[in-house]
């Protein structure tokens, strides 16, 4: 059995973002030389999603807006003013906590004849709810 | 290590529905000749999801008056009015990429003694969320 | 191709609660003595779900509030009032499989050099929403 493990470092500017990694995680199955098997990509923070979606910036305006009336953001940590208990610890990302489990922490990818196996609109994303610093996302391809 | 690939095809007359592919991905399973190992299930589109849960009728109905809910279908594209900034593609859909978020776009299954391994309940599911048209489920299976 | 098997059994006093199993995940890893490889860890149940996050309290709570919004506990077999058509098979946890979908079935997790393959606070969590009996978590290992 082949394997192969690769770290992605995004940054972003603003609290919230995606980012398209789909040619990142297509160089690491090229590198892998693992021509059938697995690719599982995922966020290893706990305020960020990795997840499969069409790239359309309308889309992604639309999935940032809807997170917010889901998950709104708010610093306060007193649920009765719309707060996160989460925030008592000084943080001000519990918001961030939630969008993170609607949208995934992962994706599998089946890898066929050396490639991600995709449908025509499947593109791979980061999804960032808590930006500002240095986050990863691991990539673990293992297979024959 | 041993490998299968199969797809499924799903054709469903409405917008919104769910068909169990239980029996479709044990067969595979059992094609495969993987005795130990696991199984991953994925919706090839980005409007519709692959998961697991009850096969029961009530909760079919209950899941899409929730998700309606949750992102309502509109055409337009104003989101002051409900509409969706991806609907200015041409499309009018959506509302069907935020509630295959809810759903999922995957399951892995693990295989164990040559059979999906799975508790009393569990089945699964193709979900879709705008149909009327050809949509496929890939089925990778890696183990020994 | 090596593979590991085991499952746990968990039982929770109320209806809803958080378990952090990842102590009990990685003792499977190690006893499955694979050192490069994929974990999958799933509910075998569909009123659970096991995910991935962060271990403090007040996040916890959060969670459980907010699904509650989201899904909120209903008796109730009628939609007018709140109820789920689910519980018209006499059940009355309808509301539990929906919260179940929001944090997700299953995580897959890296392997590498024989451990879990974690970022700083990743831990993992069955997450009950209708509890008060015996439930189990299947663990799945699969590498080389």
């Amino acid at each position: 059995m082949k394997h192969h493990r690769q770290v992605l470092t995004l940054h972003l500017p603003g609290r919230t973002g995606f980012v398209n990694i789909t040619g990142d995680v297509a160089q690491a199955v090229a590198a892998s030389s693992v021509q059938e098997g697995l690719c599982l990509v995922n966020s290893m923070h706990i305020t960020s999603s990795v997840f499969i979606n069409d790239d359309e910036e309308g889309l992604k305006a639309d999935y940032l807006r809807w997170l917010e009336k889901l998950a709104p953001f708010s610093k306060g940590s007193d649920p009765a003013t719309g707060g996160y208990l989460h925030n008592t610890t000084g943080e001000d990302n519990g918001e961030a906590h939630h969008k993170r489990q609607i949208m995934g922490r992962e994706v599998v990818v089946a890898i066929t004849r050396g490639k991600l196996d995709f449908g025509t609109w499947e593109q791979i994303f980061y999804g960032e709810f808590d930006g500002r610093r240095d986050k990863r996302v691991l990539i673990k391809i293992i297979g024959g």
